[in-house]
Formats: structure tokens, C-alpha cells, sequence
């Protein structure tokens, strides 16, 4: 006997039917995924655990709808699901302003993960499944089970074809996370046509390799009973993720149904009537919702799920009670908040204290806080010797039948997927609980993550990246390696802090600023080589973004650098003093930051009347905003010794202070006002 | 009986010791891969086919290093085989300015392919079994065999973490890639320590899923003959490419073989004098070749290569003699010269032609050019009918078994694979004979193959990225698909076109521009939103990457802009000298190219006198550069209708020409310099 009946039908039809209404009206949109995707959205659905008026509710199921255009499904479930999205807002869809944009975006409400870059959401949703099986092995008692929500996923052969997916969907199956469901609409087409053009692999073979369960559903636009099976046997799958191959037909009821032509584009006005009539619906309304459907969800779904949601509250103080240094430590989680005063642990130096490569200081760092902060989920790419991301006490992020780590563990093997650990942290910092997820990997490698770094800036998901060997001061290596455009890039990026700290106080008012702050992404630039204790630095002035380190009156020049050329910076000052020129030298670890202090504050670090000059050995472009010229490495680098290559690319005290000298001389009759300053 | 002898086993230890040396010498690199894969480089290159004094032979078999650290063992067997590196070359292993550096550099002799970047290698080498692919099915004829090589790869389990390498394997798979064969080095061990923290999935069965030959070497450290056995398997294998796993040890006959110990730094001086005992080398001397290694391998391979080599040039002036079309066109395209007179075939456009997307206006010149270049290679990431990259009467790239195409075809369906096409594209045009790749995608998404963006770069592969929806002009589909930080990453990138036409004229620039340079790469950033034909633009001026596109006397300002921004800049321009602002009007749609321009030219696009406002709907990081003011876009965009978003983002006439205003009272009573005169 099957578990559906004639309500289910209807349900799917409004769903199907308001999707297709959105598209039209906005003349603009995907109608036909949501058409094959209702179904399995329906099942799905009516078993999930939500509280509409609690959207943030940490025990909640997650849904990510990997393939991001299929949006107006989603905005139809969450209105009908009772989340806060009127028909007035399904009619405003794509609109500039309106509630509904045109692709998933995670300050909508009900909207976990921002998606339509293909391949990202999957890859978010292994995140997702990390921190619940994480909070699960932390919080959980066997009295109490605080979490034990399922991850489900939608996706695409885009999705499956992007090599984040490959990289994320791998380790998932390494790390057996049974709370991750995944639905891969079948639909044998992609914009170029059938699939058959480009992608022919064996999908179920290939996740069966990665160690998933894999289960299909032959009938996906009609066989209820065969979803609800797979979802079931699914999630009784607890040490394997499950990928559910659904064979459904693009734009399903539709005259095109199972063609390109209705995956990108309203369907034409005949097409939606007939679709109307097919489905009971009068051709000549739109946006029409039966009263049983609405009262079906909320009686299946949305009061159960707010009866389930007071009653984990109620469980949750009873933990407290039970386990109250685990309850209130939780609670801050919930709240956002750090533990007051673990700030104190940061490290601090002084110029007496040796010379250290800020990679190590950074290692330091990590050691010093990560008690303070069980919210911190490192991880490397497969660099921890050489990112030094690991604090010594550290459990590894592992199933416990591997023998090398267990659920509760707090350090991620990544594996050799840069790409897959940006969106897998993405997916880590969107599920809440507090989690700061870290990742390390060579700055030059950060690049093979940029789709997954731009929508940690776009999401705002405040991951850090530890990004070693930040220079051609990494040597030997050569130019594969060394990064030139990458500060450039991220600095570019809105929303994005970049720091590149000089010394110990700067690597410690990096990490500060990047905890501290909730909603921006961090890159923290790290050199491999050693660099000495600076001589005016503290954590309290780097974490302002910029500073004065050797300030002199009448300055003649304002060298300002990051980094490994801060101390090379200081040490031209004292070859151009011997000149009679004198330079105030300022560090700007960090663009983001200083832009964020006051107008004042800022030009007392960049005042008029002296020219500016910035050093970095890294491409110029950017510095122009606080530099009137800049000595920088706009080509690539070189293999060979570090030193051998400061020297031949002239970052020296010596090669510095020459082109000061020359910056010197040509404002010498100019009026030279701070690049601060903006007519508009 | 086996194939192999003593000389086979003294040629491997010679590889295996010359590799360490090289690490010892260098105090850096990496010792334990290329004492794993000595005995498989010797029964590969043992039988490849290459002419030491003639590289770049173009039906030479090529070797792709995937796991570019072994790099060692490539100049070992670089310098055996007779290539152009001395002893003293290898001593100089990874100093600044040696013929050895850290990783392989393609400028290097024999070197095809610069690899390091893990993942991109094996990617690469799916492009070079393209275009042999298709450079067989464009030339050979049943009695002449121009082409026939095999493309040969190591590759690590780095390279297959990599989400990259499943991209362009899967696209392998499809395409039926017979000449391709990988070596994976199955040692079990990577940085992070045992593959078992992070890589547990089934290799094998994955690449099977893709549709590749899979084959297992059990003791790829010994066993010559299952290697060769393997090897000769692979290559009857003619409708698939293959993968041969390889287990072997790491660091094979070091004191610390297996561990990660060995794979990143020199071994302990101990441990080499007993390795080199071990294999019967004297433990005080370095870098030895017996010369009976020279002799065998100048006997077995040096030898018949070239005479190989020199019966394939008598072979090519019989074809150029029965079939001397095809025959010249061949000639031509070995000598990397395009056809004269080609650039005729470029659309040109006035102002009384109608406004046309630039994205149609590409697919105009692609339609126009494709007859003259049969080296064009084009495709695109699954948005063909989004990127208007394909000309009608394209062949797609398909095996003919498909029915889809052939060999011979020139469009390749790359799906939703951005870093594999970007890594692909190298690929074909490494290879030689001219190819000159382009592939399509939203500009947005370039950003997913910054990883082999670079390495075009850096390498100098001239491909070309067709990269439309260049802003938030594209509407709907929002801030996930809207670049921002796009341009001004790709500029910071050294030797990198970053051209943004403006109208057909400068499209037809753009192409002339990108196909003439031959060692720079391109990205075209196209509108989806239609341009209206520019007055005074032309091909020739747009040719030098910046103009000025409308003049006036003692101009109080300078314009400059691209793409979608310059007709608006023009508009701008008009309600200014309404309010008796007189303001010039610069397009500049490639720095690069513009930065080549001499000073004198330059300084006439941007003089003295009156300040310049750059406008571009995209992050104004890198316009300081030219510009004393930039109006731009540093936020993420918004979904909407492409007009509602410049009108809300203020990129219209009045808003531009408001700010314009601003500069101009800015900079009343100041003297105002180009940005272009340098101190230094
Ligand atoms: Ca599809
Ligand atoms: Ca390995």
C-alpha cells in the first residue's frame, strides 16, 4: 500500500505550479528542475524536522539545493512550509530588492547555504554533516541527545561534474558520515543538451569508489513510495553518506518536458495552461494555493516540527542542569559569543624575542587559544608539517573505526583538495554552533579555492585560511609556487580580510580580528622563512589593519609594507637616514581592518605633505589607495634560495632605500597630498 | 623469460642515485618519489620515442610529470637521453638562474609541460591527447602516418585528490582517449603521513567508472616485466585511456623508505652512502654515470629516435608532395605562424550598426575566422548557447563511435568543468602545431580555474577564455554569478590579456590581439546586455588596448572606461558639456596590451593637465594605475533586472557624470600629473 495519496499529489502540484508562476512572472528562471524535482522536495519535506518560526533552531534538518537555480522550488516549499515568504514575495522573484533573488542566498530566511555555483553546495553540505556528527560526539550524552539531524542535498550532473563535488564527496565517504543524504536528479540533461555529450561516466560506480551508499530511484517524477524508501534506507545507512540517483524528467509535465529548452527560460504561455489543466489547476490563475495543502504541511510538518523544537528547549535545560559546564558552554556557542577573556591567551613579544617564521608563530597561536575555543575545527590540505596547523594535543576529525581519531575530534585531513576544504569549511561555519573552521594550505594555493572563498565573502562565513609560504621567500620551490596576484585577487573581493602579519604581535592581532569578527572571511598570509620581533609592534595597533611602526617628524618618505618586508622596510629607513632622508615606516597588515577605522585615524598613518611609498613583493596593483608608488613583483617568480632571490629582486634595505630616494626626488617641488582623500 | 637485464637494473640505480644527488647537492627537493618511480620512468622512456636535438618533434611521444617535485628524476633521465643538460646542470638543482629549477618549467629543453601545482599535469596531458587526437584525424591519410604519439603521465595520489584531475579524466573517459596512459604511484603516503588519514576511496574502480582501462602493478619497485606488460596492454588499448596503478615504496632503498620522512626533504648523509652501496655505486661519490648507461640508452632509444625523427620529416615532404594543401597548411602551423591575411576575415562595425550583445559579436568573429585557422580548438564549459562559442558549422570533438562527431571535430563539449577545460586547454596547446584553444564560460567562473589560468600565464600557453556575463549586467541570476574582484585578479596575474571590449570593432581587437601574441594568454570579458557600436572606435586603435575614443580641447577630464561602461561614459560626456565640462573619453579594453605601448602613446590616451576618472562596474582595485579617480563596484551585486541594477549602482550617464563633476573640483587648483610618470 502506498503512503501517499491524494493530498501528496496536490501538494506536488502546487509546488510544481507555483515554481512555474514565479518564472513567469518574472519572465526569468530555471522551470525545469523544480517541475522533476517537486516529488522527491514533497518527500522529503514532510519528514523533515523544522520550526519555521525558529529558522536557526541548531537541531533542525538542513536542506541545500546544490543546484542553486532550481531556486523557486525552494522559495514554494518555504512558503508553503510556513517560513516567512508571502505570494507577494513569490511574485516579486528576481526582482532587484525583493526576498527572492535569483539564486539560494543565505540571508534569505529558511536559506541555509548560499548556492548556484555548481558543485558548491554538495561540497557545503559535507561541512554541514562534519559539524553535526561533531557536535553530536561533543554535546550528546546518553541521556541526552542534543543533535541528530540529517543533512539532504539536491544536485545535479552539474553539480557531479565539478571537480569540488569530486573532492568533497571523496572524504565524505572517507569519514563514513551516515547524516548526509543526497538526491541526484537524473535528468539526462545539462544546457548543452543531453548529457550524453560530455558525461558519460558511471556516477553510482564512481560514489560507490567513494565509499557511499548508492540507491536508485527509477521513477523519480511519479513513484512516491520509491522515494521514500530510498530516503528511508538512507538514513538507516549510518556509516556510509548515500548519494539517491533519481531519474526524473527536466520540465515534467511540460510540452519540452526532457529538453535543454526548459531548463533556463520561461515556458511559453500555451505551455503553462496545458501544464495547468494536466494538473487540475485552472489554466487561467496564477499563484494558487489550496487551503488543504497549506493545512496538510502545517498539521504534518510545521506543528510537529515546533512541538519537536520545544521540546529539544526543554531538553537542552535539563542538560544544562545535568552537564552544566557543557550546557553553558554550548549556550555561548548558540549565542555567538566567545568565552570572555580568552583573548589573554593570545601571545605576545617583544624585540628581544628571536626571529621566527610567522607560519610557526601561527602554530604558536593555535596552541596557546584552541582550549579556550572547542568552536575551532582546523584542518589542512594535506600541509600540516608545512602550515603547522596542528596544536600538539590534537584529535584528529575521524570515524572511530579507522583507529586514527574519532568524531569528536577537532583536526581535518583534507586530503590534497584545496577547492573541497573551502567549501567544506563554508558548509562547517553555515551549520552554527559557533564552529570557526580554519584550513591550511600555501597562499598560492588558496587560488584552487576562489569559487569556494568567493562565497565564503559573499555568504559571509567567517573561515579563516592559514596560508603559508606567502612569497617568493619560499624558495627553492619556485614560481608554481610562489604567489603574485593572490593578495591582489582577495583584496579585491569585498568582504574579505587579508592579512599578511609582519611579526608575533601581528600574527596574534590577526588571529584576534578574525575571530573577532562574525560575519567576514579571513586569509592569513604567513611566510615560511624567518622574520625578527619588531620594534614598536603590539597586537592592540596591528589589530587597527595598519599603523605606525617608526614614526619621525618631517618625514620626508612614508614607507609602508607587509609581511616579510616590514623588517627590510625598517632597515632601509636606517640606510636612507644615512642620507639625510627620513622615512616614517608604516605596516598595514591588513586592507580590510583599516578601512573599517575612522577617517582621522587613518590619515595619521597616511598624512599629507610626504610622498608614500609602499614595498611588497607581491604584484602592486591595489596599493595605489594608501601609496603614491609602489615596489612590488608584477612578473613571476624564480626557483632558488630565498635570500639569493630578496637579493636579485632587489627587496633589500639597499634596493628599497634607492627608490625611495628616486620617490623622494621626484615630489620634491609637488604639493603632495594623502591618496586618502576622495572627491567622491 | 624477462625483458630486461642488468644494464636495465644499473640504468634504474644510476636514475635513482642521480636523483638523490641532485637533492643532496641542492640541500632541498625531493628525494623519495624518484627513488619510487625509477624503474617505471626506465621501462617508459626505455621504448618512448623522441629526438634529444629535435624537442619539439612533433610526433615525439611526451612525458608529463605530474607529481612535478619528482622533478629530480625528469632531469635525470633528461640528461641520460641525450637532452641539453650537463652534469654541472644538475648540480645546480634549484639555484636562482640554473636550468633546474624546483619544480619543471616548460621553457626548459624536453620539458612539455611546467607541473608542480598537483592535479594539472594528468589535466594537461588529457588536452595533449586531444589535439593528437585530432592532429591524426585532421592529417594522416591511409598511406601517410603524420601522427601517432603517446602521451605518457606520472601522477601521484596528490594529483588524484585534486578535483581538477577528476574533471579532465572524466572528459578523458568520454572522449575515448586511447593515447593516453597514467602512471599512478600508489605509495600510500602523502605530506600528511599515510594516504589512510584522508584517501581511502577505490582509485581503480573510480577510474573505471570514468571509462578508462585500469591495470595494477603489484611491485612497481622490481617487477620490469609487469610494467612493461602493463605499458604494452595500455597501448593496445585504443578506445580508452588507461590507468596503470603502480604500488610502490617511497623513498625505495632509503633507511626510511615508506615514510612521509622521505618525501619532501634531502635524506641523511648516512642513508645515502648506504643507499648507494646498496645499489652498488661507490658511497663516496656523486653524481655517477656509468658509461655503459649512455651507451645503452643512446643504442636503444637516442639512436632510433632520431633516425625515427629523420624518416617522419622524408614521410612529411612525400605528404606535402601528394597532398600539398594540407601538406602547407601542416608546414604553417609547425612554424607557428598564422595564415596571411586571416585578420581580413574580422567584422568591422560604425555607429549605424545596431546595438548587438559583445558576447554575439564574439560568436560573430568566430563564425567569421574559424575557415582561415584550423588550429582554433573551441568549446565550452556547458553554456554554449550562453557563450556563443560555437560557429555553425562546428564538428564537435566526439569519438566516432558517439555519433556525435569525430576526431577531426573542432568543438569540444568540455560540461561543467571549468579547471578541467582550463587545464585541457594547456594541454592542446602545448602540444604544438599551432593549436590555439578557446573555451567559454561565464566570467564568473574563470575564477574556478584560477589554478590554470596561472600556469597559462606562467607558461605562456596563448589559450583564449570566452568569459561573458562579464558584470551585474547579467541580471537575474545575482551576486553568485556577478564578478567583481574577476578583473582586477586576472590583471595583477603576470603576462595576462585581460581584454573588455566595448563594442564589434573592439571585439574584432580582442581576437586579433589574442591570436597574434603567442605566448600570453587571453580572457575576453563579454556582455550578455546588448552595446550600441561606439563612434570612433576601430580595430586598429583598439589594437593597442587603449585610445582615445572622443577628444576635445582643454579638457577639464579624462573618462576612461571598458565594455559595457564606455557608451555610458560617452552619454556622460554629454551631460557634462551641458554644464560646460569639457571631458574626454578613453577606452582602454586590455592593460597588458596597452601597457606595451610606447611612453609617447601612452602619455597622448593619459596626459597632464586634467585629471582621469575611471568608470567600470566591477572592483576599481588596479585602475590607480592610469586613473587619479576610480568609480566602481567594491560590494558583491544583486539580483535584478540588468537596468534596475546600474540605475540603483548609479552606472548611468548622471551618475557618472556627477562624480566627474566632483573630480573635477577636486583637482581645480591642483597641478595635476598621468598617473603614468613614475619615480622609478
Ligand atoms: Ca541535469
Ligand atoms: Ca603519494
Amino acid at each position: 500500500m502506498s503512503a501517499f495519496s491524494d493530498i501528496d499529489k496536490l501538494a506536488i502540484s502546487t509546488l510544481r505550479l507555483l515554481s512555474v508562476d514565479q518564472v513567469e512572472k518574472a519572465n526569468s528562471g530555471h522551470p525545469g528542475a523544480p517541475l522533476g524535482l517537486a516529488p522527491a522536495a514533497h518527500v522529503i519535506w514532510r519528514q523533515m524536522r523544522m520550526n519555521p518560526k525558529q529558522p536557526d533552531w541548531i537541531n533542525r534538518d538542513r536542506f541545500v539545493l546544490s543546484n542553486g537555480h532550481s531556486v523557486a522550488l525552494l522559495y514554494s516549499l518555504l512558503h508553503l512550509f510556513g517560513y516567512d515568504y508571502s505570494i507577494e514575495d513569490l511574485k516579486q522573484f528576481r526582482q532587484y530588492g525583493s526576498k527572492c533573488p535569483g539564486h539560494p542566498e543565505s540571508d534569505s530566511p529558511g536559506i541555509d547555504i548560499t548556492t548556484g555555483p555548481l558543485g558548491q553546495g554538495v561540497s557545503n553540505a559535507v561541512g554541514l554533516a562534519i559539524a553535526q556528527a561533531n557536535l553530536a560526539a561533543t554535546y550528546n550524552k546518553p541521556d541526552y541527545t542534543l543533535s541528530d539531524s540529517f543533512t539532504y542535498v539536491f544536485l545535479g550532473d552539474g553539480c557531479l561534474q565539478e571537480g569540488v563535488s569530486s573532492e568533497a564527496s571523496s572524504l565524505a565517504g572517507h569519514l563514513q558520515l551516515g547524516n548526509l543524504i543526497c538526491f541526484y536528479d537524473d535528468n539526462q540533461i545539462t544546457i548543452d543538451g543531453n548529457t550524453n555529450v560530455s558525461f558519460t561516466e558511471d556516477v553510482c560506480m564512481r560514489y560507490e569508489a567513494y565509499g557511499w551508499e548508492v540507491l536508485h530511484v527509477e521513477n523519480g517524477n511519479e513513484d512516491l513510495d520509491a522515494i521514500l524508501n530510498a530516503l528511508e534506507q538512507a538514513k538507516k545507512s549510518k556509516d556510509k553518506p548515500t548519494l539517491i540517483k533519481m531519474t526524473t524528467t527536466i520540465g515534467y509535465g511540460s510540452l519540452n518536458a526532457g529538453s535543454h529548452s526548459v531548463h533556463g527560460s520561461p515556458l511559453k504561455p500555451d505551455d503553462v495552461k496545458q501544464l495547468k489543466k494536466k494538473f487540475g489547476f485552472n489554466p487561467d490563475e496564477s499563484f494558487v494555493v489550496p487551503q488543504e495543502v497549506y493545512d496538510f504541511y502545517n498539521k504534518t510538518v510545521i506543528q510537529p516540527g515546533m512541538k519537536a523544537c520545544e521540546e529539544w528547549h526543554k531538553t537542552f535545560e535539563g542538560y544544562c542542569s545535568t552537564y552544566p559546564e557543557l550546557g553553558s558552554e554550548l549556550k555561548r556557542r548558540l549565542a555567538y559569543e566567545l568565552p570572555e577573556g580568552w583573548e589573554k591567551a593570545l601571545p605576545t613579544f617583544t624585540p628581544k624575542d628571536s626571529a621566527v617564521a610567522t607560519r610557526k608563530l601561527s602554530e604558536g597561536v593555535l596552541q596557546a587559544i584552541h582550549s579556550y575555543l572547542p568552536e575551532l575545527m582546523g584542518g589542512s590540505a594535506d600541509l600540516t608539517s608545512s602550515n603547522l596547523t596542528r596544536w600538539k594535543e590534537a584529535v584528529d576529525f575521524q570515524p572511530p573505526s579507522t583507529g586514527l581519531g574519532d568524531y569528536s575530534g577537532k583536526y581535518i585531513r583534507y586530503g590534497v583538495r584545496e577547492h573541497g576544504m573551502g567549501a567544506i569549511m563554508n558548509g562547517i561555519a553555515a551549520f552554527g554552533a559557533g564552529y570557526r573552521p580554519y584550513g591550511g594550505t600555501f597562499l598560492n594555493f588558496v587560488s584552487y579555492a576562489s569559487g569556494a572563498v568567493r562565497l565564503s565573502a559573499l555568504s559571509g562565513h567567517p573561515v579563516i585560511w592559514v596560508a603559508t609560504h606567502d612569497s617568493i621567500g619560499l624558495g627553492e620551490d619556485g614560481p608554481t609556487h610562489q604567489p603574485i596576484e593572490t593578495l591582489a585577487h582577495f583584496r579585491a573581493m569585498p568582504n574579505m580580510q587579508v592579512w599578511r602579519p609582519a611579526d608575533g604581535n601581528e600574527v596574534s592581532a590577526a588571529y584576534l580580528a578574525s575571530l573577532t569578527k562574525k560575519s567576514t572571511p579571513s586569509i592569513i598570509a604567513l611566510s615560511r622563512q624567518n622574520l625578527p620581533q619588531l620594534e614598536g609592534s603590539s597586537i592592540e595597533k596591528a589589530s587597527k589593519g595598519g599603523y605606525v611602526l617608526q614614526d619621525v617628524a618631517n618625514a620626508d618618505i612614508t614607507l609602508v609594507s607587509t609581511g616579510s618586508e616590514v623588517s627590510i622596510s625598517v632597515d632601509a629607513a636606517k640606510v636612507l637616514a644615512k642620507k639625510n632622508i627620513k622615512a616614517r615606516v608604516v605596516s598595514l597588515p591588513d586592507f580590510y581592518t583599516f578601512d573599517q577605522q575612522s577617517e582621522e585615524y587613518q590619515l595619521s598613518v597616511f598624512p599629507d605633505g610626504a610622498p608614500i611609498m609602499s614595498i611588497e613583493v607581491l604584484a602592486t596593483s591595489g596599493w595605489a589607495k594608501y601609496a603614491h608608488e609602489s615596489f612590488g613583483l608584477d612578473r613571476f617568480g624564480a626557483s632558488g634560495k630565498a635570500s639569493d632571490l630578496f637579493k636579485a629582486f632587489e627587496f633589500t634595505p639597499e634596493g628599497i632605500a634607492k627608490r625611495a630616494e628616486k620617490t623622494v626626488a621626484f615630489y620634491k617641488n609637488q604639493q603632495v597630498i594623502s591618496p586618502l582623500h576622495k572627491p567622491f
